[in-house]
């Protein structure tokens, strides 16, 4: 029997911030027919709101560490504030939302980075997607909504990559459903040149990618992500596309599909 | 046929900053046999956080006022922070714990309160408890965790008391279960002198109830407290029980069970 479409839709920082960006993202995930997953970033609110409560942000390398003060104020901005009030807007278009971290049914099972040259704090690196829990929430109808942040079974919740937690939500119920896999941002899609919006890149397949990294075409923020995808697109998931927040409507012409 | 049980446990703000009640609390409710619900208060932390981000508590005739700054702050605090801790934390005692506010499936509606001689801004009373969905949940063998947050089904979250969550949920799932609620505190029940913890008034109907509050012996947070309780009693709830954290381990001898 063929599988079931599922929508999983990954939308970044940068969405959340911008007030008619956000707004325009969640009427059009509301439109989007069938059986939907969202999956959100949190945004510059978590380190100004740390660094209100006069918690520094603690960078090695470049890479922001998770110490329990951060942590806390991770859970507080994308666990409470961002999530919940996604939720009660998307309930408003009516989606039947429910909000949820990795915690929340032991749907996303992490274990905590280990301490190598770099101690990372209180991240996560997920092991374990809860699939059959939360299609018991899918085949209720209800619209899972993810924020960043994963447990590790033993009581500690743990800071994971929403990008990651998108393209492991996408594999494990990539048993159950054929999913598309989408990501949201700020740009059209992944571009040739990062200073030209028009420059998407509209089909690339696995090949062209390994290429165009080589050239040094891609930044540093857009590696990781493009790495999820493949790795999603390598282990079952249908489609995966990557495109501004209108992507999900049908209506945008530029965006990048990805192939293997 | 007769009804199924559900347990309801709402507990306090003081149980929640107390770590060890807030541990024995868990582990008795992870004990608990049957289909459970738990719907937890915010305590002091909303205050120490609203503090710190220099946000005033303003209170007007000794009661609360939820602006908008207060609100973002019980997002964070009693949706983010409290919230997933003790999801995690069942998680770890092996209940399929789901973080809860009413905006997610839509599951508590509240009118935002009408402006008279004050203005409380943010605060929602109970409307519509939405059983059927959160039966749903509690089917799956789920235990729903509340935090004290409505909304209004407009994309406004609302600030909610907390034991009027518990009584308006045991009301509307009192429709399909037979509902035992239970109210834990710092005391070990009703007492009829506040000062004196062995003063358990271990039984108490209505009309004793109404004398008692006559004479003045409840102070002013046990009175709607009481109210909450007597009111669920009449529309259906079973049997209502306020103790300490360990009533329901069965192991206290102690505590106030309720009566018409």
């Amino acid at each position: 029997m063929a599988k079931e479409k599922l929508s999983i839709v990954k939308i970044g920082g940068n969405v959340i911030e911008d007030k008619d960006a956000l707004k325009t993202f969640l009427e059009n995930f509301s439109n989007l027919e069938g059986k939907k997953i969202l999956v959100h970033g949190g945004g510059k609110r978590a380190t100004s709101v740390a660094a209100k409560l006069g918690i520094e942000s603690k960078m090695v390398n470049g890479r922001r560490i998770t110490d329990a003060d951060t942590l806390e104020v991770i859970t507080m901005v994308y666990g409470g504030l961002v999530n919940k009030n996604i939720v009660a807007r998307l309930q408003a278009l009516d989606v039947e939302a429910i909000g949820l971290t990795g915690a929340d049914l032991n749907s996303i099972k992490s274990d905590k980075r280990p301490v190598k040259e770099i101690d990372y704090g209180f991240v996560g690196d997920v092991k374990q997607v809860a699939h059959q829990s939360i299609d018991k929430l899918i085949q209720a109808d209800f619209s899972p909504v993810f924020c960043a942040i994963t447990h590790d079974g033993n009581g500690q919740l743990l800071n994971t990559n929403a990008d990651t937690i998108a393209s492991e939500l996408a594999i494990g119920l990539s048993k159950l459903y054929k999913i598309e896999l989408t990501y949201c941002f700020e740009k059209n899609g992944v571009l040739m040149s990062v200073d030209n919006d028009d420059s998407v890149i509209q089909h690339m397949d696995s090949g062209t990618y390994e290429t165009l990294k080589d050239d040094g075409v891609f930044h540093d923020g857009m590696l990781p992500k493009l790495e999820n995808c493949f790795n999603a697109l390598e282990q079952g998931v249908s489609r995966v596309i990557i495109g501004n927040p209108s992507v999900i409507s049908n209506k945008e012409q530029k965006f990048t599909t990805l192939y293997l």
